[in-house]
């Protein structure tokens, strides 16, 4: 405890009504305290740094203007939510960030009253809140009941098509909504596109230090007539003059650019649009990714996501990591295909770090696509691409994969184009929790038509999918592959292609047969360990693909079987679904076989350590032992005529 | 063939190439006898009647200026493309639109190289066009070579945020686009959302008769310096004068508004783009759906879809019926169940009469949103709805529901939130053909956590279904029933909420046991009666849930029968596979139970009528009993153990 930052207005501070009675001055002083308490915090569990600092004064206005939790603030994505939980009653546990039973690192409605609706994936704030603002407006009565509706989004968040949508409707709708535009020109990534210059161009004609000056002209967000009030307010906001009409051509009025650190420029704006505001109404804020902590201010990514760091220095305490990540080894394998053929080009959903392209653009800048967080559009352009000759790889989470999963099917899929998709976060990722989970690709693309889908068992597998990949060119194919470390076996030179369709044994044994498919073999190989010491001998293998299945092998492995085990890191109706189908379409059930399919459970699994999710979802190696040895037991059952 | 029009221009025309030697008013007269071809075709077939009308002229001028199939022309959605059809050499065909073995009515790679990129779904013309343009300017190779990219965009799909998304993404890539917004304030509903009225001002302060006489000022998109032709382009394109800023903001050059019907804009301004451009540009054509044929722009729906028609009176032959549609009983139910329960709403994507929501929104207009083709937003705006208190369905077609999917996992699925899906047109739905299919719902809602997912078995069933959905409130429920007319069945006075996770009966019977669910029981039911001839009693149920299962039922139909078959009109992955997972995790498969799960074939099934598809899919009353006597063949096989 001795190592935490003094901060004796922040100790005053249990819930946003007591910021209520703060004065101006106190709350800039508070802001400054609530800065070094989320770096504290931080440096103590690792998690989203960099954001949350960049809006820790506007999170201090909002709660000392609105009034929260009645009025609803909803922070888009939400991993900038740090300083809002410390000033909304969790200040005790937020030492526990992203912790197995700690907080979580987003807003999440079950923690508080304060998450009015919860984040993590991208772009969803505007719509959320404008289904608050209407029901509100229809007279409902929640509990607590319902006052203004409030979204903070990013500057990057602005790129998905679904902040457009919900824009045009809420322009439409015209009901009163307040979104704050918190432009740090900085998602994950550097954002992209042409409406991130356009925000540039926005601010960049219109300097804060002209702020007040050029606080005249029409406000158009007042309700005629002004009454007093009014001069204030025209001092206070500025008139759009360099070109909000984009955001005008919405529907919306515009107030902006403001300084989004400066509690002198945030409070009064908040306070006339909370008093004055009718119909949709964006504010357009400036900051800083990493504002006020010189390590996170000057590293590229702006902290964005650190691990557990000394406050002092900045330096982050990184395991000692012994095997590459399945990242990188995907990123390392498609650029060997890319030397060898011009055809490959790569896209990415605004996270070229985080799926490994950051290589490919350094090497392959023409080649390589940074689409925003734009799924949709970047499974159709791949298919373009497609169509028009060339190789794309689509490197996308499988989280995120759900984005564009209407384009997989009508655009890609019966169009049978050969697009590549390197499905990165497959399976439990960890401290990021549920929202986060590969958890049902391989069912939602399993059953399209002419697809391919493969899951890697290790590095050295990925490598061959990814070779496999650049060779298949007879519809799209897919591979997933596991967050984090590989397995730390011996890689390959470089990737070789797989036959399609063709799965490998591993082990030969007698009593029961394990069909793996994914990065779950190193445990079915732990638990192989264990039931021989038990005297029992499973055969092991490895499906490699969930489409096309390889027939032979598995109806091969149930005949000389009792029993048949799959196991998987996704949802039921993928992998184990297929290979049940398979064996109910060729009677192989009618012979008795012992089937089972460990598949993740049917709950939301919250943030823990990925080992001990997969524990919760009993995935584990001493969960096959268990599931093995209760399968074999089941073999003195009765049976049938 | 007496009753075809007089065609003698276009009877000369096998391929585009020959309208490149026609006259400007050679191709006028073309355009009049397209139209009359167009319309004496969708007389006979039936089919998007009013979208083609719309873009007679735009066809022979896109055709007559760019060098296609070399020059990729995109029609989005593409339903406007019998025109397009008739001009490039499938006039002999044209007859055979939407039938079985005959034309698709949409775009489609495998039918011609003119159809670089199929299409059904809206929003999708620009992301490929990108994709084309970029492949070729990357150097791809293939055949036909690559030339321009042309996105044909009506103002309705620009309610989409994927075509905010590829907009965003053309204008920082800065490559030579060309996108046509055909403006016809109408897409199957008039256009809602801010979009729609920003683009009617854009117009209405420049009409075209002005044309001439304003095309002044700098031509933004011409490469300086200009030379020759720069006084002719200057002459021909208006500098945009009234706001054309949110698609400049957007990094695009904006040329119009032009009208859309008259060749002496069309064709100088397709030139001089053709000629001219650098970077993406957009060409704003206002057109007339339904133009030129008097019954089509008098009807509310300017014809979008009709029955065969009386070329002379416009009167439609539709086939009388017999019994209330799905959709139908939905909307009644869903009034029902609105007038007792204020907090009920209802939100559609741009599908108020395809869905019913038309009658709702009259009833109710206060508690009824059309989002625009916007399922990504709608889904959310639902959730944030649910969360503000409020009972919202979200009646949206089981294909379109694809585009909110990650919509529906992260901010419903997560947050548990208590949101109704009435999802129609699940199954096959005839002649929409594949890109309409309903196949995948089933099997990528089941799989998530809290979800509580139906399927009505009859019309009846629907209406116990809606008022099961609204009497719900702990987590989100679906329900999905197909296109078309009811079974007949008699209807209860109003739904009566259905008991969650439990099945019935439907009739008792010894040799094998049939469970169905979905709509396929009528089906079923002719299977009993021929099985009945032949000696064989199944038993037959109805599961009514996916999730949760009733798994007492079907544990106990199992003990009870030596088979057990599954049928559902939806693809593996879905019911069939989470009956298969209970029964292995019951261990059921070991006592040698024979289970076989009738799933939609694994290919996209091209147009027919629905009857026509299930004989291709298998799952026709024939096929049901061809299944249980190959079953009961298969007990005499040899057992295990």
């Amino acid at each position: 405890m001795t190592d935490r930052p003094e901060t004796p207005l922040l100790d005053r501070i249990s819930s946003p009504a007591d910021l209520r009675r703060l004065s101006d001055g106190e709350l800039r002083r508070l802001a400054g305290e609530l800065r070094t308490e989320t770096i504290s915090a931080v440096s103590q569990t690792g998690g989203h740094l960099g954001a949350g600092l960049g809006v820790v004064e506007l999170t201090v206005a909002l709660h000392a203007v609105f009034d929260t939790p009645k009025d609803r603030l909803i922070w888009d994505v939400s991993h900038q939510c740090y300083p809002h939980k410390i000033l909304t009653g969790r200040r005790d546990r937020i030492r526990t960030l992203r912790q197995k039973d700690g907080l979580s690192g987003f807003t999440k409605r079950s923690e508080s009253d304060f998450d009015p609706f919860g984040a993590a994936h991208s772009s969803t704030s505007i719509s959320a809140a404008l289904g608050f603002a209407t029901a509100r407006d229809l007279g409902a009565t929640p509990e607590p009941a319902l006052g203004d509706a409030i979204a903070v989004i990013g500057d990057g968040a602005l790129s998905a098509g679904m902040a457009y949508e919900a824009m045009n409707n809420a322009g439409h709708l015209g009901k009163r909504l307040i979104v704050i535009l918190n432009d740090n020109e900085m998602s994950i990534a550097p954002p992209v596109g042409a409406m991130s210059s356009y925000l540039s161009r926005l601010y960049a004609g219109a300097p804060f230090q002209e702020f007040k000056s050029m606080a005249k002209g029409a406000v158009s967000f007042l309700p005629p007539p002004f009454q007093e009030g009014a001069r204030r307010a025209k001092d206070l906001l500025k008139h759009m003059t360099v070109g909000g009409t984009l955001f005008e051509a919405l529907g919306f009025s515009y107030v902006g650019p403001i300084d989004g650190h400066d509690m002198d420029q945030l409070l009064p704006v908040l306070r006339t649009v909370k008093d004055r505001a009718h119909g949709p109404i964006l504010i357009h804020a400036i900051t800083r990714k990493g504002k006020g902590y010189a390590p996170a201010e000057e590293a590229a990514d702006r902290g964005h996501g650190v691990s557990k760091f000394d406050v002092v220095t900045g330096e982050q305490k990184k395991a000692a990591s012994n095997a590459p990540s399945y990242t990188k080894v995907f990123a390392r394998s498609l650029l060997q295909e890319a030397a060898d053929d011009d055809r490959i080009c790569a896209v990415t959903a605004a996270m070229p770090d985080g799926t490994g392209l950051d290589l490919f653009a350094e090497r392959y800048p023409s080649r390589c696509f940074d689409v925003g967080i734009a799924e949709q559009h970047g499974v159709t352009f791949c298919a373009g691409l497609a169509a028009g000759g060339m190789k794309p790889f689509a490197a996308i989470y499988s989280t995120f994969l759900q984005r564009g999963y209407d384009q997989v099917v009508h655009d890609v899929a019966i169009q049978r184009l050969p697009v590549r998709f390197a499905i990165d976060r497959a399976g439990l990722v960890g401290a990021d929790g549920a929202t986060h989970a590969g958890a049902f690709d391989v069912a939602y693309l399993s059953n399209l038509p002419g697809f391919t889908v493969m899951a890697a068992a290790d590095e050295a597998e990925l490598a061959h999918m990814v070779a496999t990949a650049a060779a298949h060119d007879d519809g799209p194919i897919a591979f997933r592959f596991p967050r984090g470390e590989g397995a730390g076996v011996e890689m390959p030179e470089r990737g070789v292609p797989l036959e399609i369709g063709k799965g490998r044994i591993i082990s030969e044994g007698r009593d029961v047969a394990i069909l793996s498919f994914g990065a779950r073999l190193s445990e079915v190989r732990r638990a192989e360990e264990a039931l021989g010491a038990r005297g029992i001998r499973p055969t092991v293998a490895d499906a490699r693909f969930a489409k096309p299945l390889d027939r032979e092998m598995i109806l091969d492995l149930a005949a000389r079987h009792e029993a048949l085990i799959t196991i998987e890191e996704g949802a039921v109706g993928g992998f184990g679904s297929h290979v049940a189908q398979l064996l109910a379409e060729e009677g192989v059930f009618d012979t008795g076989l012992r089937f089972r399919s460990m598949v993740l459970p049917d709950t939301f699994i919250d943030q823990a350590s990925p080992q001990d999710m997969y524990a919760v979802a009993r995935l584990n190696a001493e969960d096959i032992e268990d599931k093995v040895m209760s399968v074999l037991e089941s073999g003195v059952r009765d049976k049938r005529a």
